[in-house]
Formats: C-alpha cells, structure tokens, sequence
C-alpha cells in the first residue's frame, strides 16, 4: 500500500473542518441540555439551535423559521417529496438525473398512485427545458431538479426551470386554478459552490447536508417557504415547527451552521482554485491517457461555468471502474465510480447512462471530487500513476471496445443511442448561457 | 441565580459520557469516509459502523443484521409504527400512557384510515393486561407498549403483554392465519436500567436512543427481529438494510455503541444506588411538605422494583408546575413537568391524566430524573429549597384543593374519577409480581 493519502471523493463526504468542532464541542461536553426543557440548560441550547438556524437563514437570504433541521440530505429530499406531494396531491416531475434519494422515493410516490414525470437530460446532463416545460400539467405541485449533479457536476439551469414553474404559477393564477406548485432542489453538492440565495434562485424548497460541507455526518436541512404546508414524514413532540419531531442534534446542527458559514466565505476563492486544478486535471488526463471520455460539461468547449468546479468524471474505455478503484486506492488514492450511495448495488450509473452514454462507458467511469486540501502536486501525483494502472487493466481486459460507435457488441443494452448517433442537443431555452457543440468534442480522445 | 448546579432531568436528556466523546472523536477527525465508499478510509468507516452494531446486537442477544440505527428515538417508533403498519395493514394496539412520539403517529394511523386501541393503566400507570388482551383481535399487526415511562418511571409488565400477544400467534398458527402479530417496546427510558435482551423480553421491534443513555443526541436504534418485513419511512440509497436511507451518522453510531456498553456495565450499580436515592428523596419530600401527592409506583408500597431506578414524579397540589420549575431553577436545579417533548404545548400531561389524577393534579406535576452524576448532598440541597418554594407559590396561588375529591371546581373536566373515587385496580394478570393497593396509601400526604 502506498503511504500517500490523496482523498479524492468530496462528493462522497467530506473531512470535518477544525473550526466545526470547535464550536461542536461545547453540545458535545457541558452545554448538553434539551432545546424542549424551559431550565436554564434547555434554554442555552434553545439559543445554540435559535442562532445556528439564524446563521443558515442569513446564508440562504431565509428567515429561521424556513430552515427545517434533519438527519440527512437524503431525509429532507424526501421531507420534500412525501412533505409537499401527501400534503397537496397532483403531480411530481423530476429529472432522469437525480439522486437516489429522490428517484427512489418518486417511485414510491408513483406506487402510491401519484402521477411522476422523469425529465430526460441533454448529453452533458442539462434538464431538457422544453421537456420539462411540456411535463409541468395543470396537476403538478412540485418540481425537483438538483441543482448540481453529484456524478457529472453538472449545473441546472436554475433560472429557466425556476422561469418555466413561475409561468405555471402565473397561467393558474389567471385562470383561478387554486392548485399550488412549488420547486424543490437538492443543493447538496452545490452547497459548496454555488450561490445559496433562495430567493434569487427562485426555489421553494432546498435541500442541504453537513457531510458534503466539511460538516458533520447525521445533519441535513431543508429550506421551506414560509406558507408552504408540508406532510411531516412522521410525528411526535412537535419539533422543527412540527415538521421533524425528535430531540434536536444540537451539536450537529451547531456544526451544520459553522460548516455552511466557513463554505460561504471561502467560496469565491475556492471555487476559482479548484476550476483551475479541475481543468489542468481533465486536460492532463486527456493527455496522457488515450481512449477517454469526458462525462458531464466540458470546460474545453466554454461550459467550464456550468460544471462544478470539484467535479472531474471520466469513462477510461475498456476497463472497469471499481477494479480501477482498487488499484488507485492500493496507490493511496480514493475516489468513486458515481455515486458512492450506489455502490451497494453495483449498477452502472443511472447517470452516465441518461446522457445517452452505453452500458460500458458507465462502467468504465471514474469520479474525482476535489477538496479544500487537494493540491497540484495531488494531482500530479494521480496522473504519474493513472497510465500504469491503466495499461494494466487494459492488458487483462476481455473487451476492446471500437469507439466509431458501430459494432459494440452490445448495442441492445445500450440506454441512448451510442455516442456518434447522439442527438444533438440545442439549448434554446438556456438563453442566459448558450453554447454550441460540436463533435467529435475535444474530450473524447475516441482515438483507440 | 445559584452557582449550584443540580441537574435532575435524565429522563429528558443526559450529559455525554466522556469514554463515548473519545470513541467518537476519530471519526470527528481523520477517520470521515463515507462507509458506503469501496477504498481504505470507506472501508474504515464501514468496519466502525459494523463492530458498533454488533456491540448493540449482543447487548441485546440480538444479531447485527437486526439492529438499524436511525436519526432519534422518535424516528425509530415511527418506523417501527408506520414500518409495520404501512407493510402488513391490520391494527394497531398501544396505550393511554405512551410518549407521544407513539400517540401522535398512531394518530396519524388513525387518519390514514387503520384502527388503532389505546389500552387504559391502572392507578400506577400499569397497562391493564385484561383491556390488552381483549384489544388484540384477529386483525392486530402491532402491540406497542412502552418499556419504562418516561414520566412516572412505571415499568410495564413486560411478560404478561409477551405472553398476550404469544397466546394470539399461537391461536393464529391454528387456525391457520396468516396475518402477523408483533411485539414493539420504546425502551428510551428503560436501556439504562432495565434488561435488555430481546429474546428473554419476547418483543420483536424494540427502540432506544443516543441522549438518554449517556450518548449523543441525533442517534436513535430499532431492533427489528429477523425476517419482520417493514416499510421504511422513505428511500434512497439503501443504507441499514434500505430500512433507513442517507450516509450514515458514524460518530453517532460508535457513540451510541460506547454510551450502550457503558450503560450495561453500571446497570447494576448504578440501579441499585439510584433506587436508595430516589427511595431517600420520595420518603423526605413527604416529610417535608404536606398535601402532595406521588404519581406512578409506590416503592413504600412494595412496588419499587416496577419503577425506574431514578424517577420521581410528585404533584404539589395547589401550585402550578411551571413556575415552580422556574423558582427550581433560580436555584440551579433543573427538573420537568411530564415530559420536556411536550412542554411546546403546555398542556397537562396525558400520563398523570391516565393514572386518573384530576387536572390540578397534572398541573401541579414535578417529575424528577437522577443520573450517574447525582448525589445525595445534591438531593439534600434540593429537599432543602423545597419547602420554601412551596410555601411560596402557595401563598400566591389562586387555589386550594380540597383533597377528600369532592368539591373539586372543574370535576367535569377530570380524566378519571378523581382521587378517592379511583376504581381500586387489580392486577390478577400480573402473577409475577402481585401486589396489594390500599387507600390512601403512605405517598398521598392529602391531609392539607
């Protein structure tokens, strides 16, 4: 095993960050009353939990009262889902894209006689606007559409699906339709990166969690608009405005709000270091390894501004992304094959396989997910051993695969239409950042 | 204000044990990966997760697979409620006495269209184990009774339920039917006290919590017997068994583990000094002040075995048991009326109301928890304070209950019948542990 430790999966989760537990430590030693008890110990938590939901509130342009505490991202997508669709009725549309944590329980959704719509994505992983404009009915009352891929680091068009619900809203208005309709993102990976002002978002409802903001793990929140009435997902003392009943976390939450702080003052800076390693990253990458292809926005072709600038995801054709994943981490290396909450399953991502992408390339890919302590020579470090590990498994691979997008050998499985007969997606709709593509794109070094 | 700090609400929350903050630290610091993750600090973090589950499991003479851990206890009886409900249909019987992280979801049941029987309790707060047999039909899918109560320390009858609910299984298996009966305890107030192995208990869902026993709060554990099938309250990525979705909260878990093994090891002891004290603290507050009256089990009645080691529920008739938690707490004691989940309400507590105790009687509710940190110098320093306070709010107070039950002003609004008029209980059932009630026992000082 190697003795260099290059932890490449901020996706996954991340460290936490010192200044969290310093202000953790006091909930995890002498200040350990209940928020619920009037005594002066109950009180001080009470007022531990009143400014950390203040902190977060101010974060968000929010008032406290909005911000929902939970046990997990995964928790408050489905406060969202279950809160807004048992509450309101009608319909949901989603996107093919998603979490887990929102597909998985738009299905429940769906078995529980509610009508579901799953908005496709273009090939670099952007909702379909026009597809989304046709799926929002008179009978839908949420639309959830994460606001950065965890897999692609693919970044929503936030204004146009926001722009896209609000007529809706405005057309029931005029026609006295009484039906509310409501947007939900899931903004645990952009948490870090991108603007959090709700308002400014246009979103309804957003979802947030401490492990992915170098907070603790057992935390998440979600942003609720004042007046909007939601279906707890269960009941009990009445906690987080009756909304999610149990004794509160109090450490965690104070974690929560100093985690979300600190990622708000070191966003600007942190982004714009971590695009430029991401982008020296992916164009080494596509130097010195043939026979890749870049997954999600690619920076070479100017959508370097709508890809999350932690975010590398690569499918190394011909080889097998958790075998892959064992040879770069007995070289010290973490990193993940999608989403490290699909790993128990062993299915090739959903993700990948949404961008018209075949079965093997979602299963040749790998994601690299910076972090606030991933430094070049990391990096460096990481491309000095991806060749070797690459030839390697290429050796003993049972599969070649031709990459003129004739003759793959199973072309049934395939979930688009295999990459050269790739519709070509036009973004019309995107009118604030539109962009052309071409093809064959740089990244995609298809030469074998 | 006091510089004497004497906490006495261990029922509400309790300090974190510092051996559990140690076990927890490293995955509060370099040991963050998410368990779900293939490489080396995944893997990590999966083995913590897997040895605290088996430290759970064998607490509780249980195998790993059976333990989910959740993010409260409150979460944990819902997925127990609605998890067996949501899955298997039929009914549900439970009792007047629970906490409301059971009444309010077996409400939530009751809307959502099941049948749902609150079982009675007797003076003692003990369940009646006639009404629970005669509750459990053909249709009953889940009995839930709580190990230990949370405000009057009463501890169930726990053999003569198993066995009702067994008698039932047998009938079924008989005749042939097939629906399931199950058996599920919230043991959040009983794990520190009480015996823990679910088999010698005969229950088959059994919940507990982080912040009761020493541990964290934001943690919570089902036991789920193998083979029971549950809904989950939501989905995603599959985690603890796809009973309980979202990355897990490991230092939470490995805390919960270390407070759980703690806890057993001092069970003893530690019940056997807290049930001097309490029994010490009860006898001196009726020497000291007059016209109170003791809620739940009277251990000067034989009955100090069926309740929790460190509870002490009082009512001080005629005065109002906020503001005396207020006079407490200039004092530097902190303690509770009922339980400090309910205290959003404000309304009198529903398990003194059960016992048959008046209105005024709820009101005037003290209850007070003792813990590893309590001495006798700290309840001779209350018993000190006491008398004083009472004398105070007394001579404010708008009231003065006649105790002889008759001419109460509002006796339209009891819950019972009134103190003397208590229908006398037998509890034939209870052949374990018979016991006599006379009237007006020695904890009833009602002579004013």
């Amino acid at each position: 095993m190697s003795t260099r430790h290059v932890f490449l999966d901020h996706a996954a989760t991340t460290p936490l960050n010192e200044r969290v537990l310093t202000a953790m430590m006091p909930y995890l030693s002498d200040s350990f009353g209940n928020p619920s008890a009037i005594y002066l110990s109950g009180r001080t938590a009470k007022t531990a939990l009143a400014d950390a939901r203040a902190t977060v509130a101010g974060i968000l342009g929010a008032k406290p009262e909005e911000i929902i505490f939970t046990g997990s991202g995964t928790e408050a997508n489905a406060l969202a889902l279950f809160g807004v669709l048992r509450k309101h009725g009608g319909a949901l549309v989603t996107a093919t894209t998603e979490h887990h944590a929102i597909l998985n329980n738009a299905r429940q959704l769906e078995k529980d006689g509610m009508s579901v719509t799953y908005v496709g994505v273009d090939r670099d992983g952007f909702v379909k606007i026009d597809e989304l404009a046709t799926a929002i009915t008179s009978e839908t009352t949420l639309v959830s559409i994460m606001y950065a891929n965890n897999e692609t680091g693919t970044i929503a068009p936030m204004a146009d699906i926001a722009r896209a619900i609000k007529m809706e809203r405005e057309r029931r208005k005029q026609t006295g339709e009484t039906r509310p309709i409501y947007f939900h993102t899931d903004a645990c990976q952009a948490a870090g990166y991108l603007p959090l002002n709700v308002r400014e978002l246009g979103v309804d409802l957003m979802t947030m969690n401490g492990s992915k903001i170098y907070g603790p793990k057992g935390i998440g929140a979600l942003y609720v608009r004042k007046g909007i009435l939601l279906s707890p997902l269960w009941h009990g003392g009445g906690q987080e405005n009756r909304l999610r009943s149990g004794t509160e976390n109090v450490a965690g939450v104070v974690g929560f709000a100093e985690a979300l702080k600190i990622t708000q003052e070191m966003r600007d800076t942190e982004g714009k270091r971590l695009t430029v390693l991401r982008d020296y990253f992916i164009s080494e990458l596509f130097n010195i390894i043939p026979k890749i292809v870049l997954n999600g926005p690619d920076p070479s072709q100017g959508l370097g501004e709508r890809r999350i600038p932690n975010n590398v995801n690569i499918s190394i054709l011909d080889i097998e992304g958790e075998a892959y994943l064992l040879y770069l981490d007995h070289k010290g290396i973490e990193a993940s094959t999608g989403s490290a909450c699909d790993s128990v399953t062993l299915d090739p991502s959903h993700v990948i396989l949404a961008l018209g992408r075949p079965y093997e390339y979602a299963h040749a890919s790998l994601r690299f997910t910076l972090g606030r302590h991933t430094t070049k020579e990391d990096i460096d470090y990481v491309l000095s051993v991806m060749p070797g590990i690459t030839t390697t498994l290429r050796k003993i691979s049972p599969i070649s695969l031709p990459t003129d997008g004739t003759g793959i050998a199973s072309r049934a499985a395939f979930a688009g239409q295999g990459m050269p007969h790739w519709e070509v997606k036009n973004h019309k709709n995107i009118k604030s950042q539109d962009h052309e593509i071409t093809k064959p794109r740089k990244h995609e070094n298809i030469k074998s």
